[in-house]
């Protein structure tokens, strides 16, 4: 197949080497000219511009964006709804909030053009050697596009999970999930840590890795982590999130669904922000109203 | 009544001003000399030992002891098992143990001498101008101390809450509920911080504790609190804890009974004394192993 | 003052009785005929429509609404926008979102009209007798407002919060606080019903709001229910909720701040509402799988 | 080697299957004789009583017990102590709190027996083909051990953790994980199924397990466990537990670890036991006290 690709970040660079492995032609686009211009010496065809992208596909076309969710999105969106032609196909393959990717995947059928929401798993590596897909768009259409994912998957990693919408929800509730198992394996270590035993972190995820209920593959790279780095000294517990999580929270409270492991593993990461917290201010302040009890000071 | 008190904490001293106001006696000892003197000045009768005090009671005698939880309790119990006689009386006016009491006041029992276990709350300032007493120990007997806990107890203050280990079980699920209220108060004015609007604490607390479903004696200190400090900027948000939470934990969880509120609350104390923390870095490492996801260095 | 008052449910109908008390005038507005004629006996104006009701104020006007939160809201202020004159007062006494809130004053001031969005809160005892508001709004015309809510108030119980959307900010910020209070309350009771002593719970309520650290409103009424009901043999255990505790936590997401005691409230109402779950399904076949152990059947 | 294992059920029985595979001898004992005769006629020794166990293995001896936690293992061990001699090895492989561990080791070590607190992990299918072991205890005779758990364990599946209680404690963390981790997916299905798409959880497990980030073998068990039972119709949630999780957040309590994600899995195990809740009837009856809210009755 020919696939344009638009966004040749840590992600979509990968993704392209991924499927001219398979003998795919890909069309390539980035603002930055570097990874362009480095996929075109291992066989892309580089565009300029997304019009130049566009032009250089054959109808009907299937353009795949794998850009930043938010904003950029829409724009690229807003780019190709008047040079694109009926037939066509959009895929975005980042991690746009599904009711977005509705609401859009909606705009681009007025014009007949179809639309495919796929959330990606398996991290940069897995975009390159073999990914994880959930899809979500028009049953007949995909069957088009399946090969594509049948060759970019790792065995059995793609799935046509339904209407628009569900390919991204499915990888929002994923990263839910994410968010809870990183939580309870970090929270194993933090225990072992404040034990007084002496254990050896690498090789304690190393025999978890092999045999036990808990192997997979986050704890693989828990071992890979403190291999690197056997008590993580170097670095401070700040711990980001980029939006999926906080949105699976969100849609479990729309959906009056209990989810409190997934909850309080946001909640920690937010804590994480703070060095000092107002909470705790008040909490010290109280017990010092009622029982006397220290205060520490600033 | 003739009550010997054992301990002039900030509790013991203020315990012992409220009965003599209602005309109580009282016998006092504590191993500082400082605070017999001072409640000597003002009417009791101290005394050098436990021994002293023991003899400077009637029998049946009264001996209220109020001191720190724990090991000191067994040594004070301990010293009073061989020179106390059958049908007196010994309370526990502190935080022990529920299931500790009931161990003690079966072995003082088994000697003939009647055991109360009485959760106190209200504060320093309820100690000396009226508590709140959870009272736990043989029903008859109580009979002959209602009248020193009806005038001690502000109105409608004191409960004979039932057999032995009754009244600091109660003591200690107050406490638990103390612990998920003041999380409750403090996460609400963490979030206000957070926020882009700019409220007056102060005035804050006030009107909550004036008319709203959340006034409470809490709310009440929070104000004092935030009128000391209108931002608490003095203070670090490091919240010590001080057992009755663990236990009440501890007990839900023997109890196969769900407590989320109260165990998160006691969650948060615990990540409040650490300014970094081990769970935040695997997190950190898992993120930047899976996604590339900068860590923030030391 | 005169104010008229549209919606005369359980709320506002309170709320007049009390501002007459303090012989303020009343124009009342209501769907259902029976509420606006009983205040009509009890000497308030009645009005057939908004219209009306409009029609019966003197400029500037005070119009209160206590309306349900959402598009009854949006449907009052519609109609009351090409009727109402600049220099008149629209007042949102229900619990509609603040950002709402910000929308609708913004919209009403282009007119000239004034928006105050004030949280109210002491349920309907309080609404009849003193009641708590939190008030936000243009600082200067709330001058003029002031005398009313000083009446209606209990001592202390209004204030002034700051600029639109402030006082229905602080009202959402209640109720969180409230979901966590009332959760830490529940759950001690739940430990004791599951403990083998026999507690007799309006006496343990009883106990606990007079002179204790945890003495509130809600400790008071938790006393009334038992007085009622000794074990609340008679209700479940569902527990509905009406938004605004969800909506703290939204916020407390957007604004990245931690509640944890807040959010696990809301997801043990949201658990009460399913008599069994997925969740459970899918840990007792996965313990299963792994181990072999027993699922419970249907 | 040749090992005498005492304890035959799903593990004990497929972990002598397991060892035999690598030509190591095994007298086998168990309260039921059908285990017994059944590995027998594979190949085992059977001993009818833990004398003959005992008597038909060479010193130094090596004696596995394999037995459910708690008291059974301490009248194994009473039993084992005078008939072994010094220089014998006792393994306890079952899920034996790290504590008791200790204790009983530094019991059998007074007469000169080495004790191995052995965490086991895998389920009975691991203990048969390849099981993962966390190993507590003296390392120097661990050294004469190691081949055996070689062996029996999946590649890089064994580590000698250090001292006695160590690997038991490694086991009980990993149960914890275990809990969190089972929770999170659970609480991912839990949205999927309260969505409105309409999700086939077979095939969303399997594409979740094939090159996500959270592939693990508990998503191929949940793949299976939908495979048998669509939408897990035939089962009810009652999450039972067995002890790990419970004794992971007591020793988290104990060291002042904050792990909210393991405390509120074991939560809303307790939570599942439960069809009806108090702490829902006290919420429900204070909604209905300060605001009218309707309850659902019985």
């Amino acid at each position: 197949m020919k696939v344009g690709m638009i966004g040749l970040g840590k992600m979509g660079f990968n993704l392209v080497r991924n499927m001219m492995r398979y003998d795919h032609e890909a069309v390539v686009y980035d603002v930055n000219a570097e990874p362009r211009e480095k996929l075109a010496a291992e066989g892309a065809v580089p565009a300029a511009t997304i019009e130049e992208l566009v032009h250089k596909l054959d109808a009907p076309r299937i353009v795949w964006m794998m850009v930043p969710a938010g904003e950029i999105v829409d724009s690229v969106v807003d780019t190709l709804l008047p040079i694109l032609s009926p037939g066509d196909i959009v895929i975005d393959g980042g991690n746009s909030h599904y009711k977005q990717s509705i609401a859009r995947g909606e705009k681009l059928q007025e014009q007949g053009i179809h639309y495919f929401d796929v959330g990606t798993s398996g991290g940069t590596d897995g975009a390159e050697h073999g990914g994880c897909f959930m899809i979500g768009g028009n049953a007949e259409v995909f069957n088009n596009l399946e090969p594509l994912f049948r060759d970019m998957a790792v065995d059995h990693g793609y799935l046509y999970a339904g209407k628009l919408g569900s390919g991204h929800f499915l990888k929002m509730i994923h990263n839910g999930i994410e968010y809870g198992m990183m939580q309870a394996i970090a929270e194993g270590f933090e225990v072992l840590e404040k034990s007084d035993f002496d254990f050896d972190y690498e090789q304690v995820a190393r025999v978890w890795s092999n045999g036990s209920v808990i192997r997979s593959w986050l704890m693989d790279l828990t071992q890979n982590a403190f291999a690197k780095d056997p008590k993580l000294d170097g670095i401070r517990g700040v711990m980001h999130s980029s939006g999926e999580g906080k949105w699976t929270v969100e849609t479990a409270l729309d959906l009056q669904a209990s989810t409190p492991v997934i909850a309080m593993s946001l909640m920690m990461r937010y804590r994480s922000l703070d060095t000092d917290t107002f909470h705790g201010k008040v909490v010290a302040a109280l017990r010092n109203e009622f029982g006397g009890h220290a205060v520490v000071s600033k």
